[in-house]
């Protein structure tokens, strides 16, 4: 099976142009197939601000009132996606960006109202295995943002890790996948005011200890949940850490079985 | 050869759901291969107003600075791409969406600083004509924005009438060709203040004639070029009128040479 690379970038990284422009040189770089899937809530959130529509946030997550969609449409799928799409093409990158609109790309369910409503926000129901295998064959690179669709003319908010997530798990019938989570520290650490305190292996075992001992912070969370969810599933490898982990030797996390 | 249908809808019909619901049910609906071009300048318009951001046109084009490209992303590539392309594919229509710099699919070149320095604009150099052709094949229906890139990581705005007029003939080599044009009103009229004056048929001769009379108002004069360019160039068929057009019998003007 060939290689495939899923790499997620978070919005930290996309805010600072001296730290996305070396990491989308190194994602050009990479070579055989590679997909992106990028964030952008701190930006949408400053123009949340600055159009007065009020921030929703619970325990991380985005409240999604049609305001909100309309807003995070523009900067994720527009002016996010556009931007490292256009830079990319500059660096020799053949990228097309995506929606799971596009292409039917990834279908979601709007999440129901249960104890929050969190608006136009969906979980990830399928993701469409032979139109990304084709754009790979094509020697694309597909640029994922954080937006789905129900299939039926809806656009969805969806958490930009699990798209990273299901999409490395639903390729990797067809693909050795390597997942990364790219983000602003080394990768997990023992003590969030100790940033030489990096693990660099987190196996099951040590997950639980980790998870026991309440050393995993609420942000890191569902990361390592994506994580092993998608290791279980067939997943060959997934590593937390900075974006430059793709193309250097530094240091960051090992997620393995 | 096979039929494509290239219909390039404006403002207008994209801001007004009664209009724009029906006009994509007869886009989902046009049998065989199918590209839709779309503009966006009045939602533009609006959000600059909301951000403060000051609207500058010259002669119909919309003069882009550093501030106006980005909000023109986020609301061409963004908002109105994404939001026709989640419609479309509710109507069993497998749409993608497109900028210029998503797949390569059309380079342009930076317009030069002449009289008037029209920014971050635009004019086609090149279409990714195998581009287009595969995802074509692969049944895929492009939804193209008004935005370009000029290969070197540049988003440039151009203007929709010519993307979906150079589209037409880039893919006029391997296609039958027929452009469809859709607006607000029936096609060219003989007096702007007479709805009924429509004009049913123009030839060359009659657009000299026209042209000599001045009876083809400022707005109409860059759709009427583009159309004749794209029939001298190999388009087999140009069609101005309502977007009912594409999908019933409505009269509108047909362009011929």
């Amino acid at each position: 099976m060939s290689k495939l690379s899923i790499v997620k970038v978070g919005g930290n990284v996309i805010e600072n142009e001296a730290v996305l422009l070396p990491f989308l040189q190194g994602f050009a770089n990479l070579s055989g197939p590679k997909i992106l899937v990028h964030g952008g809530g701190k930006k949408a959130s400053l123009w949340a601000e600055r159009l007065g529509i009020p921030v929703q946030m619970n325990a991380g997550r985005r409240i999604t009132d049609t305001d909100t969609l309309e807003l995070i449409t523009g900067i994720y799928a527009g002016q996010v996606n556009k931007s490292i799409v256009a830079t990319l093409q500059g660096l020799d990158c053949n990228a097309i960006g995506l929606s799971g609109a596009d292409g039917n790309a990834i279908q979601a369910i709007k999440r129901p109202i249960a104890a929050i409503d969190f608006g136009w926000v969906g979980d990830v129901a399928s993701v469409n295995t032979p139109f990304f295998t084709q754009l790979l064959d094509q020697g694309l690179s597909p640029v994922c943002c954080a937006l789905t669709h129900d299939g039926k003319g809806q656009l969805l908010n969806t958490n930009a890790d699990t798209i990273a997530s299901q999409l490395a798990v639903a390729l990797s019938k067809q693909f050795d996948v390597n997942l990364y989570y790219c983000f602003e520290q080394l990768g997990v650490l023992q003590s969030l005011e100790d940033l030489d305190s990096l693990i660099e292996t987190i196996d099951t075992k040590k997950y639980k200890e980790l998870l026991d001992q309440k050393i995993i912070h609420q942000g890191m969370l569902p990361k390592m949940k994506n994580a092993f969810d998608a290791l279980n599933q067939g997943v060959s490898k997934v590593a937390i850490g900075k974006p430059e982990m793709i193309s250097s030797s530094i240091k960051h996390t090992s997620i393995t079985l």
